[in-house]
């Protein structure tokens, strides 16, 4: 048998987990365990598909977070394997997308669908590569067997048995509390976003149950937003006659809100999960990296702290931090869309202060990595080099600078920076000029298409 | 008749409301509402005392914290009115050091004595003033109408009346709730701390009831730190047959717990103070400076936040604070100690970021200082001035950089640092070497005796 393809969805944001997750930095690429849920997904599909096998489909603004991450388990994928969606139009359409480029380079292929967004124990690969011995016959969903009444997934409901696992009788979006035991007693599964298709088995039902998609797919899309934003389970499986669900017993969470986080985490004596000082506190959760932090008498508190923003959340409200984060978007406050640390196809920086009339950042370029050559009409930058070697051309000049060494960039200069170094590059930059702000850039020439 | 002294009491530190409060940042100092307490301490005294007849003691390490304070509200005070103890001997030493100053000065007077780490409306001075009635035959003691049973106080219990005031039968200890009940009840008054005394009662008081003290003052202090930690009350006021009290109907706080900030501070209508984002959040004080916080469903809750370090308090337990910073210092831990901004005779500097191998701070010295004539072994300095204008020693060089400008101190280069304009001096230092510690540094020649 053909090795399986996979296909890794990487497009969601996670609002729940504000302020970690943000816009520009969605909660599968967060480094809350030291590797992100999007890197330990990747591993987890290096256990049935090949590393040339498996494709990517993200966020274009995410593009280089992607390449990033991936670098930093050292792998290198080219570059059509990783699929930019100008716009997020929801699941079916991404995943249909992603099943053409497999189907085109492979030929009909037995593909696993991964979200990235979610826990699950590499014991399940076993469970779902079994599941092929069906996927020729059904579209196959994997539902995850409950530990307990959880109103914050969705249920499938278990019909006629197969060989394997049996077809689905019908989806439940997340119930309440009562229903949910109901849903439990009688056998219903968790719905885990994970799926094993047939591209054969998959397009047969899309051209039955959305003709329209199917046509546009098959014609080469040109606007893919121009796409209506459908969900898999909405689109296509809950009218799809062929429709099989096997359980996975292995242990599996989305890890959507900090509760669910908090359940994941190895817990103190009294409950407490993460670094705090503590005196009289039980069954807190605390994310503060790099600060002293103490709780006194204080129960029940989700605490995270990231430097620019603070919550302190209920550990029954987790659900409502998402309320939050719309409120920032209504009126605009970026503080719902990036972190101090921005991401860049180079490498990236981290924001560590400004005022009006300066700005200071710590620049990280990576290994063979270059900046654009650029010029700034409004500000000059000081730059010194406090690890790795730099070099810069500045004006008509080139200069190398070691540890320790600077140069000055005067406004409406020419100047590039570039580590053709074997270890990272790191420059504190600091700006000075009465406008500070990214967009007073001209870009002459660049490694990544910015120009 | 003659003007009334004032003595201001500036030795505490205030452990309860760490992490705002450090060894080297007392509560007296802090700026929460944008002026200190010490600050507005000064001013009240300012009412009844002319700006030479005002005398401050403090810690001999919070010198220049108390002098920068005085100079941002445009009082300059000859140097021999900062008393500075080398060592905290808790309150009748300091007040009888105090005393000593003022009659020798001014031959006998009348003192007020002012503990700065309170809130009191100024409404209180006439009601001071008017007790100058009665400090010929008495100490007196002010004592503040109760408006709750609150049990962080001391009280005391007023017996045979005066013509002002009543003469003190006995001062009573923090009480439990129901005994602070029965106080209210029986017209017991909180025990403000302030005091109005003359020098003439005072010194025959003392020579009666702690007569080796006496001696001591009398023959000239030598060595401030041997003498015996005394407190006024326990010291004098409990022993002496002459000790009066006046009630105080102004409103006197003293702010030593979040709680008591909480309760002195304008409240929302779901009885929250200070900024942050609120979603089912009621009766919580947050103070978070230049971040973005948010609450979901949390109620009674202290979150303080200052860079370096985060508490998360019940409201409640707002005295346990001290317990933490006990813990602190019981583990070397100097997180108890510092902030982040750091005090110096001519200005202060703020760490921003630092690692292994560099250290970010952002220098500000007050215009017509400078810095001593220094050296460090291990470490090079780049300045880059953002603000003001700098006369730089280099070596045997002197330079001038303004805004935007740069230069660069090698290591085991004679340096000096000197803000001659008129406006604060800011300069960026990012600092390189393999040790960054603040006791690298060789002085030659310094304003402030620190060679």
């Amino acid at each position: 048998m053909e090795s399986v393809k996979s296909v890794i969805l990487a497009g969601g944001i996670g609002t729940r987990l504000w302020p970690l997750s943000r816009t520009h930095n969605p909660k599968q690429f967060l480094k809350i365990n030291g590797t992100s849920l999007f890197q330990d997904t990747w591993q987890r599909a290096l256990r049935i598909s090949g590393p040339d096998e498996i494709f990517v489909v993200t966020n274009h603004a995410h593009q280089y977070l992607v390449r990033n991450q991936l670098e930093e388990i050292g792998i290198h994928v080219p570059d059509e394997r990783i699929l930019k969606e100008p716009v997020g139009r929801n699941t079916l359409p991404a995943i249909t997308w992603a099943l053409q480029h497999v189907e085109e380079e492979f030929g009909t292929s037995d593909v696993v669908v991964f979200p990235s967004d979610h826990y699950l124990d590499v014991g399940a690969m076993d469970e779902i590569s079994a599941a092929r011995s069906i996927s020729t016959q059904y579209l196959v969903t994997f539902g995850v067997v409950p530990t307990h009444p959880y109103t914050g997934y969705g249920y499938i409901d278990p019909g006629e048995p197969l060989p394997l696992g049996a077809r689905v009788r019908r989806f439940r979006e997340k119930p309440d509390y009562n229903t949910a035991k109901i849903y439990m007693d009688a056998g219903f599964l968790w719905n885990s976003g994970i799926f094993l298709f047939s591209t054969g088995v998959f397009f047969d039902e899309l051209a039955k149950h959305q003709p329209d998609l199917y046509s546009r797919f098959r014609e080469g899309i040109r606007e893919y937003g121009s796409l209506p934003p459908l969900s898999i389970d909405y689109g296509l499986l809950e009218k799809s006659e062929k429709v099989a669900v096997v359980p996975l017993k292995a242990k599996w969470t989305d890890l959507g809100t900090f509760r669910a986080w908090y359940d994941h985490r190895p817990h103190d004596g009294s409950g407490n999960a993460g670094h705090a000082e503590m005196i009289d506190s039980a069954r807190n959760f605390v994310y503060a990296p790099g600060k002293h932090t103490a709780l006194i008498g204080v129960q029940d508190l989700v605490l995270v702290d990231t430097g620019d923003a603070l919550l302190a959340c209920h550990m029954d409200s987790t659900e409502k931090v998402s309320e939050l984060v719309k409120r920032f978007q209504e009126r605009g406050d970026t503080i719902a869309d990036y972190h101090l640390q921005v991401h860049r196809p180079w490498g990236f920086y981290t924001d560590l202060e400004r005022s009006r009339f300066f700005r200071i950042k710590r620049v990280t370029v990576k290994p063979g990595k270059k900046l654009s050559l650029q010029m700034h009409h409004h500000r000059s930058e000081h730059w010194i080099v406090v690890s790795g070697m730099a070099d810069v051309i500045l004006g008509d000049r080139t200069i190398h600078l070691r540890q320790g060494e600077s140069t000055f960039v005067p406004a409406g200069t020419k100047h590039r920076l570039a580590n053709t170094g074997k270890i990272p590059l790191e420059v504190i930059e600091v700006q000075i000029g009465e406008y500070l702000e990214e967009d007073d850039i001209t870009r002459f020439s660049d490694d990544y298409h910015r120009t």
